[in-house]
């Protein structure tokens, strides 16, 4: 039984960045986060893909024991076509294919209802919501969105932020919802809608928690090479709920180091295209890097 | 005698926020710098001021204990007027009057020149060179620049860079610098030229430290109210000079923790206008908001 619910996409990608170019290759939300997640616990990811999805994408993301019964198969896979110019900081995109995500209706294997943590990753709030509506009762649910949501169903999105305990947002978007430059006014707005904490992702310059009571600073990992960031925002997500489950509990001293684990598994993820490099990562390397993170921050 | 020895502007700024406009306030790089180093160790500024430098402002660095015997007086100050838009992160310039400042050549006392700290703060970087050669012999040389000196005078910049035993530089100016968007190909590049350490100010994002062996992360404070930005980074210097004098040494274990209380008082240094903040502040305030620094990085 999948110990971690995560609600994302499966996506065919192709990328471009300074270093290369990948055709096909494995992506989106629930792949970035399953995999992420399943360095700390079971995953299991509710999503849709095509007839098209490769048997070596299915394989490689069940090679990591991830749980893919709440995986529907229909049509043709969702496919996001973008590139990255020389300073890496943003994708821009080319084409997105929705495909059979046009018309996903989420269904809950029975297997997966009684997990007690769920990750929504950025995906249509109201799927968000419909996923919820057919959980048991989790413990822990983590959200996450982007812009185009933030734009076009603010509502739902506002819905499914008040059933979450911990909402992930970037920077921008944090800023684009809540209209204030301020990031801890926005942060304050996430805790006034009821999540316990507001967790703000800055990319390179790490991110920041805030709660009530207390506000935390993560640093970013200083790459020197970064081959391809697509997904990291994901990773982070994937490896904070995974890390929380594995310690059955979202206190803040938790979600203090579930933040830098999940820092270091997207600092890694940034290190290659696609999987690649998480389908490489061992324990050994997560506790090195975490140890230079308490390292580079002590004073 | 004067610990340490800063040089710098000293200047007449007219700054509009969006929480209100001020005329003719004090401002300058040397006189941010050297507030900020008062709370450590006893400042001298090297600068240039006009005759109608207003009695009030130099009473104001006078009750800090700053030396000002290296101040010149002459003809008219040096006046900056600047805006700020929305969200703060850049001081938009409507005008520069040089003034005295254009045809400045740096005296320094006999009382300075056996100081063993010295803050070159964002100046001309031939003045810069021209200070050096008069000092006795410096232990530590923290050197500051901006954009325009890398495009105007980057040949200079390098040879003063060279003498530094610590070079600041923010995000911006390191990619713009070394010509990669990448911030530890930049600091290994600013380390190559010589300098013992590279320190990137990355404004709320806090500032990274690099040494050929260690790298450290110093963390924003999430500041809720921003009145004015201006002199952060000089403050951050000035208190950074400070420390090490206090401190008596430039070991990096030494250098981080100067780096966090100089987040300390620069983040103050934003709560309201000019130096206003920074001449009431405490070093009980001071104190406090160190020991919240190490609650919010603490995992």
């Amino acid at each position: 039984m999948p110990e971690v619910i995560i609600l994302g996409t499966l996506a065919l990608d192709s990328v471009e960045t300074p270093f290369g170019r990948k055709d096909n290759i494995l992506g989106g939300s629930a792949a970035y986060a399953a995999f992420a997640s399943s360095f700390f616990a079971k995953p299991g990811i509710v999503s849709i893909a095509g007839k098209d999805f490769p048997a070596g994408h299915k394989a490689a993301l069940e090679a990591k024991g991830i749980d893919l019964t709440g995986v529907k198969i229909e049509g043709k896979t969702f496919r996001w076509e973008g590139f990255y110019e020389f300073d890496m900081n943003e994708a821009k995109t080319l084409k997105t294919e929705l495909n059979s995500l046009a018309g996903f209706v989420p269904e809950i294997p029975d297997g997966y209802k009684s997990a007690k943590y769920v990750f929504l990753a950025n995906t249509d709030p109201e799927i968000q919501l419909q996923v919820l509506e057919k959980m048991d009762n989790p413990a822990t649910i983590i959200l996450d969105t982007m812009n185009f949501w933030i734009q076009h169903k603010k509502e739902h999105l506002v819905k499914a932020m008040k059933k979450a305990h911990i909402v992930l947002l970037n920077d921008g978007e944090a800023r684009q919802m809540f209209d204030t430059p301020n990031l801890v006014k926005a942060a304050k707005k996430v805790l006034s809608l009821g999540p316990y904490a507001a967790i703000i992702k800055k990319g390179e310059h790490g991110a920041l928690l805030f709660t009530k009571s207390h506000h935390f600073n993560a640093p970013g990992y200083p790459l020197e090479d970064i081959k391809d960031p697509t997904g990291c925002g994901d990773a982070f997500g994937g490896a904070l709920i995974g890390y929380l489950a594995r310690a059955k509990s979202h206190d803040q001293a938790v979600v203090r180091k579930a933040m830098v684990y999940a820092s270091v598994i997207a600092s890694f993820n940034a290190e290659d295209f696609s999987l690649e490099r998480l389908k490489q990562l061992t324990h050994k390397e997560i506790e090195g890097r975490y140890r230079e993170f308490v390292q580079m921050r002590n004073f």
